[in-house]
């Protein structure tokens, strides 16, 4: 019950996990309920019984809904971009999930040329090129392959992308800013499999990857990689993948960016060299501080993000306890370490990863707080196992030109002000 | 490309795994597509580019949907029960899914008096009884306490209770059969906090805990276990409780039998001795041979289930390459080995568990299989960590009298007739 009993870690009231909760510190976060000499509960404290204890419930439905009170729990469309068709960005609302798995129907979505409405049974998956065997297939053949499942992240080139650009810190929530990552379960057939069956030829190094919507949208894509980890998914959280997602199949790609797992995949050209499409030309490269481009920069870097708290939030309370808690993941592998700061840098503590901590996912990380009620600013910084970490913001804008935004992965900073309110910072 | 070439680890087909993904073998599903001289693909194979190729496609969504083609997937009311309010049973459709996520829209579900429409602002949590201070939390202040997230699964006491009581094996899909077991990621807190901080009293052995639901759903727990890794869960796979989940919030018990893990749970009464309620003195106990009854048997057992090939599916072709793929879990902990057999029990091969495998979680397993295109039996049995193993259906049925149904856990038989239809069957 006294808070000098704890054990603090690093500066400004961040202690420490395994000491907090086998100290039987009481959070007091409860409100003490009066009883009366027969200990029963005094009616001044207990709530009037409400009308849904005193009546049957609603039926149940064939495919359930969230609760109605949860309404404002949607994926946010990018307003910059037409929302209609198209090119069109939808944000994952990071700050109201928690957990490593992010449900499909709130999963972070880019569409080129807006969703495609397959009919499943006239779907084909063509592999030509530089292959002994061209084959073609339809659905019902393709999904006898043996499957397989991963728990993974999939982020955007993009994300963040504002943080990278704007000259001042943009005000904005962890949606806004931070909304083009996801996690899922993905399940489908390993590429290894039907590109052994096609019978690859000497001198293949790419495959041109094509989807099935009005724009074709197409990446070239090195030929090992995909015989090492990449699946034709058709399922994501244990159900058939949504139409957003690519259904009636998808490639994916474990850890490299996002437009790479092409959605509504139907055509695949083994190459000795790549495309060179429009996009993978331009939109999905960086510029450097030389002014040289960088190409084909395909796995996504070590990052994290604190969800809670997190921009345009409001801590209720202006002192007490807090659990800080939020996301690391790198495209490279596992997370290995993720540190927190409650005093803008001046100390770090390693936060708990909860498990499992899998590779290229998503890992939860948390660490309790006492706040203090003073202004200050909240950090973390991730490390992969590779010994990959974040960069400052400054190191970062130092390596890339003032207009190149893709892979954007610094340290990220909250500010929370005295009154309780969380906003977005540059340090 | 011969068969022959493949190391069988088991009767009738049952190929070994690490064999036959390094074999290059191929399983020849797909068309071979004819090219001309020139390389180009001949006209007649390529398909028509159809109409979502040649268009802007169509506007997402804040919150996706699965695709209208996939209408089918669907949790099914059990018929025998009414399913507007009151007691309803709804399953899984476990043959229409992949991974060990199962989605929050396709969790089975019981429910003993339909879904209360709650306000979360009103919604109250007590803790009383034997305890130094009774306590009650809204949910903004108990939202604020640590979270911790777990992948696993849950199972009502009465799933696959028609293999337990018919005596000849019912005509039933996995769904019908199966499905009342499913698999997600849930998040919230540790009991043990708010215990801990109510102060236990000594003597305090049992906790009675409660539903806000038309009926009060009650069940009496030992403290022991609510301290060890109950949670109170907010989130189910990275979003609010769905309301047939038990928004605002629920009793989460690992392992143990469903209706344990109360939805909708409003009050906890700390005790010396369980309540006695209606439900646990009766419908959620199990009958032994001997005439004796087994109350509070909580632990689910472990027990496994191919789910492909299933109950009333049809293999499309009469011989050749499929993936047998099932779930296997046990309420003891992890998962150590699922033993498939291709030749109603003759012979028996381990099969793949694929990662993660983690603890009361579903596990998926899986092994490649060459059909002859002879009728045979399949089987999946499982074991744990703790060396339990799943008995025969007559091992179950004789320890318990002829009508008890409550923890069936017995080898699963399908038939494959010689048409390629898959049918329940004892064996």
């Amino acid at each position: 019950m006294n808070p000098s009993a704890l054990r603090f870690v690093a500066g400004n009231g961040l202690l420490d996990r395994r000491d907090f909760l086998k100290s039987g510190y009481s959070l007091t976060l409860a409100t003490a309920v009066g009883l009366s000499a027969a200990g029963r509960i005094l009616a001044e404290t207990e709530p009037a019984m409400p009308a849904w204890m005193t009546s049957l419930g609603t039926a149940d439905t064939g495919y359930g809904n969230p609760s109605p009170h949860e309404g404002q729990v949607r994926r946010q469309p990018r307003p910059s971009t037409p929302q209609t068709a198209g090119f069109s960005i939808w944000h994952s609302p990071l700050q109201h999930q928690r957990g490593i798995i992010t449900p499909s129907g709130l999963h972070f979505a880019v569409h080129h040329n807006g969703i495609p409405t397959i009919e499943p049974e006239r779907h084909r998956l063509l592999i030509h090129g530089l292959v002994e065997r061209p084959l073609q297939f339809d659905l019902q053949r393709l999904m006898r392959y043996p499957m397989i499942s991963r728990i993974q992240f999939l982020e955007c080139a993009g994300n963040t992308a504002a943080n990278a650009l704007s000259p001042t810190a943009l005000d904005g929530d962890c949606q806004t800013l931070f909304g083009q990552v996801s996690g899922s379960e993905w399940t489908g057939v390993p590429l290894s499999h039907l590109l052994r069956e096609a019978g690859v030829k000497p001198g293949a190094r790419w495959v041109i990857c094509e989807g099935a919507d009005g724009g074709s949208h197409s990446r070239s894509l090195p030929l090992a990689k995909l015989m090492d980890d990449a699946i034709i998914a058709f399922y994501q959280n244990g159900e058939r993948l949504r139409p957003s997602q690519g259904y009636p199949l998808r490639l994916f790609v474990p850890g490299w960016e996002g437009n790479v797992s092409v959605k509504w995949l139907h055509r695949m050209e083994v190459s000795d060299s790549p495309a060179f499409s429009k996009d993978e030309s331009g939109l999905y490269t960086r510029i450097l501080s030389d002014g040289d481009i960088l190409a084909f920069g395909f796995p996504m870097e070590v990052k994290s993000v604190i969800t809670h708290p997190s921009g345009q939030q409001l801590l209720p309370e202006l002192k007490g306890f807090y659990e800080i808690s939020g996301l690391a993941w790198s495209g490279q592998g596992r997370i290995a370490k993720v540190e927190v700061s409650a005093d803008n840098g001046r100390s770090w503590a390693p936060a708990q990863l909860h498990r499992p901590v899998l590779d290229k996912s998503l890992t939860r990380f948390s660490i309790p707080w006492q706040w203090t009620g003073t202004a200050t600013t909240l950090l973390s910084r991730a490390s992969d196992e590779h010994g990959n970490i974040q960069p400052t913001r400054s190191q970062w804008r130092s390596r890339y030109a003032a207009h190149s935004f893709n892979h954007y992965n610094a340290i990220q900073a909250w500010r929370v002000r005295s009154d309780g309110a969380v906003e977005n910072t540059y340090v």
